[in-house]
């Protein structure tokens, strides 16, 4: 593990993306997206993904100056269509506009496809939020997960954030709608764990806690048929709302050569007022001391654990897997990164 | 069980509440959601809630004759002040107001407070969806459920319903956040049926599979940790919109004497276009024909088995319990109910 300081880490990751042709207001957005991943513990959509996003850009299924074409479909309507950019380039010019908009409509969304993946939604829900808003966000992806009862993976892990302002902090849900992520099933394959049964199917449907077996299979949804009907809804709302792809058509955040056709939707609303803003605030440090059911372990409010590890990390430096970091530091370098060119 | 004609039930109802004031609109109104629910096996919903209505106009906490006061605090915010009155008659006006909206501004938000139990969410996601739009549909509930690792009743069941449009029906999605009803926990008491373990807490807070002891104490969220915090996003997100009471101060959904201090938000959307619907149905026909674990019991997609029990209930008549039918005959009655008003 490499330990680093935030602005290291960040100086390096804007000059590979620079490198492979960012402009450089742009790599700091797809920075920052994987750095405040990093922060809060969440290496699934840290700087690892990094290097997939250079080589979509060398494989033109990413634009790396594009940030999306807007058309107000009505007054509060935002119809997206990302070009092909960098996901949280795209999709903070759209959030900028409805978030603007929906001060004086009281409510508007940007429904996007046509970009890249746009990184961890907690971000999103965290920065509306910080600013006086609320913000739910949801988008799909690959189908990585089997509908309840059913064989095969058909359905995306289709997470949900919601982000509501309160004190001391925002309240900030971010979560997917699988049981367990892909991510998960791939750290017990290379560790050669096994999965907990329930978890997922192999290949042929049937239930499986061989983690490597299950990579080509499906994940469970969380929650059994409520999880299953929760993921499904948000699937179709995303597909009808974006006319992106649907189900096993989905492509593009997983792999590095093909357009990403998957749909995101943001809804920004404006809050009732400030009396809501303190009751709520009031109520989350209720749930906050509710009695624990183990006494070692108090209740936790979502976006919490997360705040928590942010701090400690900006104070303790960053961790990051050596061969994580050392392929950064290659892209990083113009040397490195331009005999690379040469040689394709 | 009387079975009864959907014609002779519906009229039986309208004439109870017109009996307690209500004008014949809006008992029409509140009827159709109480038997749309007996028609879709939701008893829960259906009219064994219709004599709490009449207790609660002639305590003065239900208004038969308001439809409620919409304000447009922005184009696309609708705040709804229900006056005290029927849920779903206030919920139908504020739902017409932003459908109309909707079709112009392409996404618009009602915020209701003060107004009595809405019923089955999933009748107005159907009803929205089957004229060409999206629907989202929040609402609260009195405190029944405990934090993930709490020991406490501090969130509420707070169902979300989903309306996508789709042939050959919409897609309808209706669930509480809660891993079972407290209906359910009120039937294994009546019973002397022991309760699955992990459903509920008793009043101490201590896991019980007593259904008696668990009426007092709380039930489980659905899927754990992330049902938890689905279902607390969902009450701190409706109280941001609304400024509803929130938590253990939520009142009036049960009893009989509260005013009703929850809250609901509608969203209604407009989707993409027709290519999204038809690339939506045909992808949840591919759910459908999904080969099942079980090969005899199919895949399920939300709302299917809701229109089945619907179209069986149509032609075989509507099953109401005995009890839950004499009560109704007599508030429907007119010299019954004088004497009773009479009395009181």
């Amino acid at each position: 593990m490499k330990a680093l300081e935030f602005d290291e880490a960040s100086a390096a990751c804007i000059q590979a993306l620079e490198l492979a042709g960012v402009p450089t207001e742009n790599a700091r957005i797809q920075t920052d997206l994987f750095l405040e991943a990093e922060l809060r513990g969440r290496p699934s959509h840290g700087v690892q993904r990094l290097p997939r996003v250079v080589e979509r850009i060398r494989n033109g299924v990413a634009d790396p100056a594009a940030t999306g074409r807007g058309t107000w479909r009505g007054d509060s309507f935002l119809d997206v269509d990302g070009q092909r950019g960098l996901g949280p380039v795209v999709a903070f010019a759209a959030l900028a506009q409805i978030a603007a908009r929906a001060k004086t409509t009281g409510i508007a969304v940007a429904a996007i496809r046509n970009c890249n993946h746009i990184g961890m939604l907690a971000l999103y829900a965290e920065r509306i939020a910080q600013k006086g808003q609320i913000l739910i966000a949801l988008t799909t992806s690959e189908a990585l997960v089997h509908p309840w009862g059913g064989r095969r993976a058909m359905v995306g892990t289709n997470p949900v954030a919601i982000g509501v302002p309160a004190q001391p902090r925002p309240f900030v849900l971010d979560m997917a709608t699988s049981l367990v992520s892909m991510g998960q099933i791939h750290d017990h394959a290379n560790r050669r764990a096994p999965l907990v049964p329930g978890w997922a199917l192999d290949a042929n449907g049937d239930p499986t806690t061989d983690a490597a077996a299950a990579r080509d299979g499906a994940i469970a949804p969380f929650g059994g048929p409520k999880g299953y009907a929760l993921g499904l809804a948000l699937e179709v709302l995303v597909a009808s709302l974006t006319d992106s792809a649907i189900g096993r058509d989905v492509r593009g955040t997983l792999d590095a050569t093909q357009i990403c056709n998957k749909g995101d939707v943001f809804i920004v609303l404006e809050p009732a007022g400030s009396a809501a803003g303190v009751s709520v605030s009031a109520y989350l440090d209720a749930i906050r001391a509710c009695e624990p059911a183990d006494p070692g372990r108090p209740v936790v409010v979502p976006g919490d654990r997360a705040q928590v590890a942010r701090e400690r990390s900006l104070a303790a430096g960053l961790s990051i897997p050596d061969g994580v970091w050392q392929d950064i530091v290659e892209l990083a370098n113009p040397s490195t990164t331009i005999s690379q060119a040469n040689h394709e």
